[in-house]
């Protein structure tokens, strides 16, 4: 470490971060509901983190809406809601284009991250990603020609070149080999290539966000959901061994959106819009869209409806929101309103479903062959917003009193991990 | 009707509520999860709440807290939360005499409610409920000797006289019999009672309370739930073929609780502070327990924690908030602020699940056998505050515009349907 960079302060977004004075490790561990860890350390499958929660600190905190990986990865790493970066979805429709497009495709983040900052201060920064897609976003401003971080994937840790990821894919593969992008062992890839970057680059602070794959596919107490957390606890443990402080928090919790007998349980609410109003008028944008993830057909609790003729969006707002399994509808000032959401890339209606319901589309536009007959889990309702928020060393008085007069969200991780803590 | 009665109006624990125009039925449909509605909607088994969506208004609303029976019947019949009426939990903790109560022995209710108060004023008032014990509490100023209207449970209507209930046995039992404690028939009882109160005695104003026997046991799209949602849909269409405004809400939803392989996901928390605190320090209360229900196995997720020795509650409370599974640890008033809550009957430290994750107070005292094998669904906690809100009627323009700017509760449900409605 270095001494100097004790008084290494960056302001982003709002906040001031202090550089760390040991490595901090901020893991995003996608979809673990907290009903996993509740589960898990009663059974004793996380000594690791148990213990962390024990010593240091552990709260139920709320997500980024929509509860979606993108949106939430982003604001991890902004400190900020989507209001202020501007990423409220995996996947969105350009009013301006009249074209659908993918985050990554959309052009730069808005917004600083932390992780850009404190690398241009000159501390030592590395993001490792789990999908590539998400690693583009991240390496704004980190990784890249002329940049001084890291940031690569392990989807494709192979490709890896010095000018564009910061290291060679020697280097970022270590003795592993690409995992398989739909496995466990993707997450488990990015976990240990943190831990190479600590020892063998001396990463001061690292950024690692992973997969839910499993928890896609997997309820609290199945055998590969016990594995998979297991395996992820033990490296927590090799973290706290190397001397970081590690903080977890997760991108969105995860409901089971089935009926009895395992089929889905799901409004096609595109198909509902052309029964009432007549076909072509609307477009219904489910923003967990993701080509790359094939576990939960596109369908999730958020859905965005655009009004294609310019007409008051106020009837279908109403419409919608009179729909059983519904939550709620909203207007897109309402919606920017109540979640912090970023006007320009919010549809005209914005809805929620209830908890166990799946907001589609039409029948026949999800490919629901991609479930190969397992129970349809997946997330982006107010029911996925708790998630775990996690440190491994207790919090300072002022951070303590913050934690307990305002709801935590999973954004504010690195301000707890880098300001909040007792010996940071 | 009488047409004078038109001009007849009342106040209510802060509100003002119509004598009804033509009758009015209010349905607490007891753990009717909105998840529920949707699939059972989609799949044409509503035929009559279907239309009454369509043509009337539906809503998602919020029950009260905690989302348990008791607290949410008391507050829909008094159109306010438990800070009001008192009633904020099925049992609890008196911390003056040292004993835990059910709600049933604990006095007369503080407030008045609006069944009461109609009925003072002339309106052909009735209330029936699945159980008695509730039937006792709903009774206040209602039933008895001297007092106006109607008030009999389906479990007792054997029972009936007269001077308590305001009809005999033979006229509440009609060409039924007393059915099963646990069975769906309980509630369809209720169901057919005020069909025939309508009828028979020309009651004006009809409160039915169900129970929610099916919704432990079965989840959403089992064909035991199908055929109940069918049977009260034949119900709903009955009263609409009477000339009835319905009303309908629920008191809580209901979530799956259980790990992969069907057992519980239990959070012993008498347990955890025994071990972290010493035993003997604290009572746990679940206020969910029911010595008349056997299918949750007292097994929630919301309970109260009592200090016994008079020790700063604090530190429990941090404890508690740092347990995976707690979505919330509150002190008393941090709690009633929130939630609205008596603050004589609160705990010293307020808990709330995380969605899927059941409070217990020690391995062993909880029935679990009660559950046969069965998954445990039960409720509680914030995920099951979503509860469906459907009226027969369209709402009058004024409604409209409260119902949009404001979440909905379940305990509006009276006033929207005595004063919101178009024709009511």
């Amino acid at each position: 470490m270095n001494a100097a960079r004790s008084n290494v302060q960056v302001e982003v977004n709002g906040r001031s971060y202090r550089a760390p004075g040991r490595p901090v490790v901020v893991i995003c561990y996608d979809g673990c509901d907290p009903a996993y860890l509740a589960d898990a350390a009663i059974r004793g499958l996380t000594p690791a983190l148990s213990a962390m929660m024990a010593e240091g600190f552990y709260s139920s905190a709320l997500s980024a809406m929509p509860s979606f990986t993108n949106p939430n990865n982003v604001s991890i790493v902004c400190g900020a809601p989507p209001r202020v970066h501007g990423v409220s979805g995996n996947y969105w429709f350009d009013r301006d284009t009249g074209k659908e497009v993918m985050m990554t495709d959309a052009g730069p983040l808005r917004a600083p991250t932390i992780l850009a900052r404190l690398a241009a201060a000159g501390v030592k920064v590395a993001a490792v990603t789990a999908k590539d897609k998400l690693r583009k976003v991240l390496a704004a401003g980190l990784a890249g020609p002329g940049l001084p971080g890291l940031a690569f994937s392990a989807e494709r840790a192979d490709t890896c070149t010095v000018g564009e990821h910061g290291l060679d894919a020697a280097e970022a593969l270590g003795p592993a080999k690409v995992p398989d992008q739909y496995s466990p062992e993707l997450s488990l890839f990015v976990l240990d290539a943190g831990l190479r970057l600590l020892g063998q680059r001396g990463s001061e602070l690292v950024y690692l966000s992973l997969s839910d794959f499993v928890q896609h596919a997997h309820a609290p107490g199945a055998a590969a959901s016990d594995d998979f957390i297991r395996a992820v606890d033990a490296r927590m443990a090799a973290f706290l061994a190397a001397g970081a402080i590690v903080g977890v928090v997760a991108d969105h919790g995860m409901t089971d959106l089935s009926l009895h007998d395992g089929s889905p349980n799901i409004l096609y609410l595109g198909d509902l819009l052309d029964q009432r109003f007549g076909a072509g008028r609307f477009k219904v944008i489910c923003p967990i869209t993701d080509p790359f993830v094939r576990h939960h057909g596109a369908l999730g609790g958020f859905v965005r409806v655009h009004v294609l003729d310019g007409s008051d969006p106020a009837p279908l707002r109403d419409f919608v929101a009179g729909l059983p399994g519904v939550h709620l509808a909203l207007t897109r000032d309402e919606a920017c309103a109540r979640f912090d959401l970023p006007p320009e890339r919010e549809g005209d209606v914005t809805v929620v479903a209830e908890k166990g319901v799946a907001l589609g589309t039409r029948q026949g536009e999800h490919r629901l062959d991609e479930l190969a007959g397992a129970r349809l889990r997946s997330h982006g309702s107010l029911a996925e917003r708790p998630v775990p928020f996690v440190l491994s060393q207790p919090l300072n008085p002022d951070y303590r009193a913050r934690a307990r007069a305002a709801p935590l969200y999973n954004y504010d991780i690195f301000d707890f991990a880098l300001n909040g803590t007792e010996t940071a």
